[in-house]
């Protein structure tokens, strides 16, 4: 199926566009003309491939979400067999966090996403889905460490906090040495309660 | 000193327009002609008071901020004489937290600027501020609380874990319910490990 594969990488092509535009300039400077002119194309291809700016958004999410899970996937996988609930969860923390250049564009990405879809609840719905999957993930791992005295609302807590650190770390409040410390303070409270 | 006085008025009454746009469309629609819509003023007005875009954002943010902490120290008032860390901790905390429609608005409209200020540097240094501020009041409470190992570490991690429980709740991903569990379980953590 050529035409199909054409269509994925056309729209691949327009989403890190738009998310090169996004990273570099914030969402307000992403527009139908800009990311268009970014993805060398024309504007009437853009709006043939997404008919709607929350569209083409939705989808720059999803193809950088799935590059920085198999990212994550890859550094878990580096661990080696049965490392523990603790080195899993800090090595998936760590790999949200944006502490590189990476993480660090994608995370300004997903921070102008959040902002964007906090006033439109119907974008919102693909970042729930993955919150929910992600908190479910977090929950089993603080489980199995076994010290929680409620292990999902550990688990929501964490994800907040790793949610939190990066808002800051993006906004320069505070350090990636600050940030590292106060994670691993948080799982030091949970899986080693004094 | 009236002239004084008008001046701050209508610097407040801009930023008051500039707050309504951002909460209910979101930052990307706040442009100068925008809120002098909402702010029933000419732009050449706007443009008076305000020299560029980011000076009326920053002046918006700290009117807001100014209410909502004059809200929560209200709150903590009536908690009456003494009452102890832990529940000071926790007004501050649910009170900042977007539970009601006035601080979902400004929860909003936080969150927006948050991803402004993530790719502009200079934008960001009065949040850096306020942030550094609130870190050491929260320190404070966690040190009296006197059961955290690293109550410097402790403090960035809740007040982190605030920031991500606001960014949830805003985006639906995570109930009022869900989100004050995480808070009360992180507090059990800190104040009361096991």
């Amino acid at each position: 199926m050529p035409k199909q594969v054409d269509h994925r990488a056309r729209r691949t092509q327009i989403a890190d566009a738009l998310f090169r535009v996004a990273a570099e300039q914030g969402l307000e400077a992403v527009s139908l003309r800009h990311v268009a002119a970014a993805a060398e194309v024309s504007t009437g291809m853009v709006q043939h491939y997404f008919r709607t700016k929350d569209e083409m958004m939705a989808f720059a999410m999803a193809v950088v979400q799935e590059r920085q899970q198999a990212r994550i996937t890859e550094r878990m996988a580096r661990l080696g067999a049965d490392p523990g609930p603790r080195p899993m969860l800090r090595t998936l923390l760590t790999g949200v966090l944006p502490l590189d250049d990476e993480s660090r564009a994608y995370g300004r990405v997903a921070l102008a996403f959040l902002a964007y879809t906090a006033v439109r609840a119907e974008a919102a719905a693909p970042l729930r889905e993955q919150t929910r999957e992600l908190l479910g993930f977090v929950a089993g791992l603080v489980r199995s460490g076994g010290a929680a005295k409620d292990p999902d609302a550990a688990a929501a807590g964490l994800l907040a906090a790793m949610e939190g650190l990066g808002v800051y770390l993006l906004g320069g409040h505070f350090t990636p040495e600050v940030a590292l410390r106060a994670l691993d303070a948080h799982l030091d409270m949970i899986f080693d309660p004094a």
